[in-house]
């Protein structure tokens, strides 16, 4: 293993590489008002590069083929996450005047979601570190592939959920056996319940905003855009934002293939929030987040108080990206669009990268740029 | 390309390579108590063996990996179909008494189904010969495969479902834009109507019991088993039987394997019906189909006409093969235990494999064996 040591993200001190390791043992989990001190793995790139290109002719297709720059010594006997395909869309970019337009179908991960990357690390460190419980906190994508891993491992899943869960995703929950906890409150309740609940009952977390393990199995997703492209990265790379951990990830795998040499430049970073809850394009922008009563269709990002907003900051400045916000009617039209032109139905969180993009285009000449969508989740609820 | 002609299942005489070769010049589409003349694509396997072999090298992993056993000469610049995970479920195994059992995730493919690869075939050859528009006869997954890929191209997708249509599946055709036709009847019904409306307008056919093409795409499902597990073949491969196309497609592609030298045995096929409409099964042990009134939660296999019939017969008998039938209640368990048990929710009809192998090991001795059931979808019905 080339994973080194573990580094806070807020104060710059390190930490040791242990299981459950969450959170900076000096910062902490911070109070609402300050951002928790969220540790991010250390890895030896030097030793880690060989072994990084070695390791693209053993015929895996999983996260697991990029396991010189994973927190895990071997890879896991859990469901096989990632090794989705990146779809052309060629409609979609002559619409957007695009060179290129690219769908990473994140919709094909074992249980149809970009998460299934996070929850393959967390499932594989548990095992290895004898727990039989674990738990989150999610609108449903994150707890059901939680659930699904766990199912397939014959593990309990602790599902903590907001109270307005949408009856698609308390039945995929069901299905796959999970012990569901309905918070009173929305996401950042749910998420403050599962926390007290998991370190009261010692469970292992699955929470991708404090574990830092998890965002190394989503920045997986980079690793694979790159290799598909035959490492010339994109120019642009959007996905949805919530706590911010997956588009942070994004960053930090397409910052790590430079690093080793196998990339040369970085794709610029779009975030994309809904309009109802946008605490990151308010902070992104200097702008003082507010904390609404608005809601969003768009369940995935309804994130008040993003928890990973300093590892998505540090990478959106690495990358000169930037943050939008769209109104739900956007989302709408978006997933539409990506639908009936592309042949893959997002989810309507996934939908605003498209929305995004569209949006952007009326701000910005894309023309003769290549974009890559990250479609992050299709499972489709009753309303939208 | 290998392929070099057509040959009639039934009369076994030969046609010619035409995309819309659809049925036996000679035999033609039966009339209900006879059965249709299908045609099955010949290749040069002396010829196409080595280059199989060459192809395997080419970092492909849709179902063109295996071009050179396909009907057309170049990959289709479609949604890429198959490359699906073979996932071992060993609790599963265990509860069976079997050496091994894998579950072929096909809810992976682009729309969720293994219908997908056939799709893959038919865009492809429409899109080589012109073709504007394609229809397809459907209750629900073949022709939301069928509007998915279209979408993608600029493609029209017609799509005629039978009266009973669940919302899921409408819903899903309607987002990708598709011409829906609701027919009064059955499934048997709207497949002729299809055929009418198909013929009349010029069409190109997405029905996979009379295109031949169709069958090729969907053999590919034995060639990722077969490779998945080192050419080793297990000892029973399963699957849900409707028309019959898929496990009989499934057998083709294993004796094609023996056939090249590329695996020595042939897995024992067992086909799996839904105890209300079970036609299959009683013809397959000499007894007279009946025509029933009745119904089953199973919508994907409700046929009460199995079209492809004669061609999964001659694979069933060069396996060594059976067929069974179980009722909806060991289905909704089966559904259930697949779920909690291996972390793969299929749809119901999917969920017939593992009620198939249960009753199975009821009334053979399995010990010791390696099974493999070909989960074919996994989009959830509103009840089941």
């Amino acid at each position: 293993m080339f994973a080194t040591s573990l580094r806070c993200l807020r104060c710059g001190r390190s930490a040791t590489l242990e299981p459950s390791a969450y959170l900076c043992p000096h910062c902490g989990a911070g109070n609402g008002t300050t951002d928790p001190g969220i540790l991010d793995v250390q890895y030896d790139y030097a030793e880690a590069a060989s072994a990084f290109v070695a390791s693209l002719s053993t015929g895996r297709h999983d996260i697991f083929r990029y396991l010189s720059l994973l927190p895990v010594s071997q890879p896991g006997d859990v469901l096989p996450a990632g090794g989705t395909p990146l779809v052309a869309a060629p409609r979609l970019a002559d619409r957007l005047g695009l060179r290129a337009l690219y769908l990473k179908d994140e919709t094909r991960n074992p249980t149809r979601c970009l998460k299934d990357r996070a929850t393959a690390i967390a499932v594989t460190i548990a095992r290895a570190s004898g727990y039989h419980d674990l738990y989150c906190a999610s609108a449903g994508n994150a707890a059901i592939s939680l659930a699904g891993f766990c199912a397939h491992q014959g593990l309990t899943c602790h599902a903590f959920v907001p109270r307005i869960a949408s009856v698609t995703r308390l039945d995929w929950l069901r299905r796959y056996g999970a012990r569901i906890h309905v918070s009173q409150g929305n996401y950042d309740q749910a998420f403050r319940e599962s926390e007290e609940a998991g370190a009261l009952e010692g469970w292992y977390s699955r929470n991708c905003a404090f574990n830092p393990y998890l965002v190394e199995g989503k920045k997986t997703v980079a690793f694979e855009i790159a290799e598909q492209l035959d490492w010339q990265v994109p120019d642009l790379v959007v996905a949805p934002v919530g706590d911010g951990c997956t588009l942070g990830a994004t960053g930090k795998g397409f910052r790590e293939l430079r690093t080793i040499g196998q990339t040369e430049h970085l794709p610029r970073l779009i975030g994309v929030q809904a309009e109802a809850i946008q605490p990151v394009v308010r902070r992104y922008q200097g702008r003082t987040p507010l904390e609404t009563e608005e809601e969003t269709l768009a369940a995935s990002i309804a994130v008040q108080r993003p928890r990973n907003y300093l590892r998505l900051r540090a990478e959106l400045r690495a990358s000169h990206g930037t943050m939008l916000a769209v109104p739900d009617s956007e989302l709408l039209e978006a997933q539409s669009l990506l639908s009936q032109e592309s042949g893959i139905i997002p989810e309507l969180t996934s939908a605003a990268t498209l929305a995004g993009l569209l949006r952007l285009s009326t701000e910005q000449d894309l023309s003769g740029q290549s974009a890559v969508l990250i479609i992050t989740g299709g499972r489709l609820d009753s309303n939208v």
